[in-house]
């Protein structure tokens, strides 16, 4: 169990042979165990598998080929449809069209996710989040058939390695640890912690590439943008109101 | 592994005992080797054990008194403070301070602290995880000496059970994956899919004990109402903003 949380590497290459339906049973089973709030349930799992379906939300996912390459693709929503459809239909009259309702069922729907992925690698699959979904999540909802008071919060890439990269770099454990209460940092300890990921010959590597004096840079000005976050920001608060989490009143 | 994702029941009673050093370390260690976006790490995890700080913290997570019997709490949080210190540092101009930014750091710390709930359970601890860190998430910023950047998302009392409950009900798989797109629910899905959770003993009792019709309307009534949920929406949008994560302009 620990070895599979410390071996943990996102895949990005996969082989095209398809899992075995028990298998995927056991994952998503396993994945249903997770905490949630309440006992609501208050998530959704879609598991695309046929080309037609993973060739669309190939597109909406900025075109990533492990997409196609690999045989599921699983969006996870938080979903209060379900749980409202059954309040109404019992002479309870529901009131999860808010904003900390879309939370309470992004944090279940998150929580599911990673049980899912830690299944499957425990199993041999490789896995890789797509943090795209939230980006395009109006074209998710297209592409799904979704109804209102669902929303796409993360998706997984599932299937067996055609890589085995190495694990990635972490900052040291006293860089996000914090004991007893919040430790602000000072110039000191930013320039300590990140000491050793600038200092990579990745990201000298980096530098090089993309022609930029920090590694900073490359994340605020390439990677990360603050004009892709604002694009993204006003559209992901777009789905959420339009989906029906935004009565606040 | 697959048996711990299983076996997974939240622990609300705990035995006194500490939890040694070295099994910490390895369960925080496993936590954060977690996916992350861009590996950037954008999550804070605060470790409370002083009887001082968990009185203060039992307080705002209305008095649940596992937090005082347990011997860990500690509370996940969407960070971007450290990031955007060390943009700053480095020539690079930060982007963060908007909902997307926040929504990926949220996503970041989930996955960390489900990472962390199977490590302890791995070990042989028990878990619970507390909703109420986003319904009070600004009283626990004054108790935790959080700054600016950094919104509290979830926690996780941690310690040795003192009690063996059983597993808890769940919909049936077919309740909540959907294969290829979503399939709306029809009222005989409904009626189907809750049948066995309506019709358990444990749904009996609560209607004799809550003297109410129907097991939906304990969650509308009681546990998760209109009024509470309008309330911690307001009051969490609220946190967010005060926090720096709403300039979507």
């Amino acid at each position: 169990m620990i070895k599979t949380l410390l071996n943990h590497r996102s895949i990005r290459k996969y082989l095209p042979d398809s899992i075995n339906e028990a298998t995927i049973n056991n994952i998503l089973t396993a994945g249903i165990r997770a905490s949630n709030t309440g006992n609501m349930q208050v998530y959704s799992i879609i598991v695309s598998s046929k080309n037609e379906t993973k060739q669309k939300l190939w597109e909406v996912h900025f075109k990533q080929d492990m997409i196609l390459q690999a045989p599921l693709l699983i969006t996870f929503c938080a979903d209060f449809n379900r749980f409202v459809k059954w309040c109404k239909l019992r002479k309870a009259e529901p009131g999860y069209d808010n904003f900390l309702s879309f939370i309470t069922a992004a944090t279940d729907a998150l929580l599911v996710a990673q049980n899912v992925a830690l299944a499957a690698e425990h199993c041999g699959l490789g896995i890789c989040y797509l943090g795209t979904t939230t980006y395009n999540a109006g074209k998710i909802i297209e592409i799904l058939n979704i109804p209102k008071g669902v929303v796409p919060i993360t998706s997984l890439v599932i299937g067996y390695p055609d890589e085995k990269p190495e694990l990635t770099d972490r900052l040291p454990p006293e860089a996000v640890i914090h004991y007893e209460t919040y430790h602000d940092y000072s110039s000191d300890d930013i320039d300590k912690y990140y000491f050793d990921k600038e200092n990579s010959s990745l990201a000298k590597d980096l530098l090089i590439t993309n022609k930029k004096e920090t590694l900073a840079q490359i994340f605020t000005d390439n990677r990360y943008t603050h004009k892709d976050n604002v694009f993204f920001s006003k559209s992901f608060l777009d789905v959420i109101k339009e989906q029906g989490f935004m009565n606040n009143e």
